[in-house]
């Protein structure tokens, strides 16, 4: 029996319509909309597409949401004076800087403009105050992978309590704020990473596992106890012939789909898993829609808790 | 073959003689040596001993240690007036709150005084900057007893990378942060608390395990791997001969001890776990001193970085 599919699109749709109310409750007691700015820098195309989809539902949401771009040769300091900017513009609840920033601004250039964002305002969760408040189970914004994933497995009501959770990847991103999550559930967690020695046999313990790792199909059936609840985070594009074919064997959905496009996306989980696990996320379509929800619904608690509504 | 001792006071010695010359590096630098307060609200026995031996431990290393009492009726904001006097007083580089606090001040009084203490002078690392700064991997001021453990497993040249290390309990002074730790370390890291379902047979697959829970004698050899490291950071005092009956038998030392004494201290690892482990640190004499090493550590740390002496 083929796993359940987890399906992320139903999911953000039904939570996005559930925070309609909540932005109108904004709009009453602020008389403005929740207030969204992206910051864009430089020219990176699956940044353009991210940032057109944030936007997009912020917008579709009744949100106030602006793009400010930068261009490639912006300097850290130009990228701080703007952050400063938005901290100080009462009108903006949520500030998203867009990863990866321009390689010219410096390797240091991430966590100096991250820890500029006003941490009642940074709705990625990347500030330290933000990613320690979490860890200390207090209210805090969280990452929106992660948030979203919990969030899933919240809805779909996936049994977490005493449950072994495997994570794999240790990002700051989605890796650890996932295993925190995991762990305020009551979940038992293990995190494995590219140290990790026969990954395979411990993820097998898991009756839960999240595979965050950004390498397509790594995640084979052996991975999988049968039955466990995989969540698929990884979105990667197989562009030639040589990998689509080492992944899926003729005929499968995903070979088919690369012979007439010249391409596919696949997540860090093989096709296969489905034949293994429970339940399962597909990719696309699975965490990818959740995060995005996930934008506008940090977007409205960060106005709610800064205009004190929500507590 | 009995288990490998590891032995706190023989290293905390160690430790505590090589932040002499970056005492005296503070002092020539700063014109003055670094400074620690120590906050004690209330009368709770335990904490007299403790405050007493961080207290001196920093005295006789060179330090400025003060000790700044409240009474048991002292209100949080009382607390927090004397905090803020402590942020602003250059002379001093570290601040330590006692916990607990008096049970009067209510229940959110720790995280209110304890967020109120400058990042910059937490030795403590229980600021969520600190947290998330650790989370992330970046300098940091870090807990002193999962400090104290780690910089043991580093010191005793246990092998971390790649290896598995299991930590009990999941609280915000060890558990975590040790957890945190041990990932850095290369560790695949699981952790375990009171909902963990069968938790012996998740920590027989740990090749280093650390046990803080908090209940005397609680982890029995068919907890441990054979060979396996175990850090044992529990501190319990057994005082009745039911209870020291139920752990010890006739004629082993911990039994003798308390037959003699009326009293025995005991970690959250039982003692016959000795005859299964490759190494162990015992109670008393293991993490305890350590973490008392660890304080006058951090406020050095403190200290050299407020200086810019060491980054």
């Amino acid at each position: 029996m083929p796993a359940r599919r987890l399906d992320g699109t139903a999911w953000a749709e039904r939570l996005r319509h559930k925070l309609e109310p909540r932005v109108a409750a904004v709009r009453r007691h602020a008389g403005r909309p929740p207030g969204l700015a992206v910051v864009l820098a430089g020219t990176h195309p699956p940044s353009e597409i991210y940032v057109r989809n944030k936007i997009a539902t912020a917008t579709a949401h009744g949100c106030h949401a602006v793009l400010h771009r930068l261009p490639e040769t912006a300097s850290v300091d130009e990228a701080l004076v703007l952050v400063r900017q938005l901290n100080a513009d009462d009108t903006i609840d949520g500030i998203l800087v867009q990863s990866p920033l321009p390689a010219g601004m410096g390797t240091d250039a991430e966590s100096r403009v991250f820890d500029a964002v006003d941490p009642s305002k940074d709705i990625d969760g990347f500030h330290p105050v933000n990613v320690g408040r979490l860890v200390q189970k207090r209210q805090a914004l969280v990452a929106c992978t992660p948030l979203g994933c919990a969030t899933l497995l919240d809805r779909e009501e996936i049994p977490l309590r005493g449950r072994h959770a495997v994570v794999i990847g240790r990002s700051d991103i989605v890796g650890k704020p996932m295993a925190m999550l995991l762990l305020h559930r009551n979940a038992t967690v293990t995190i494995c990473h590219s140290r990790t020695v026969d990954l395979p046999a411990i993820c097998r313990t898991a009756d839960v596992l999240v595979a965050a790792i950004g390498r397509p199909g790594f995640v084979t059936p052996d991975f999988v106890k049968p039955g466990a609840t995989v969540i698929d985070v990884g979105i990667n594009r197989v562009e030639t012939p040589e990998a689509a074919g080492a992944l899926f064997a003729p005929n499968t959905p995903k070979r088919t789909q690369f012979e007439a496009k010249g391409h596919v996306l696949v997540g860090d989980v093989h096709p296969d898993v489905a034949d293994v696990a429970g339940a399962l996320t597909p990719v696309p379509g699975g965490v990818g829609p959740l995060t995005i929800a996930m934008v506008l619904a940090n977007t409205v608690t960060a106005a709610e808790w800064r205009l004190g509504l929500h507590l």
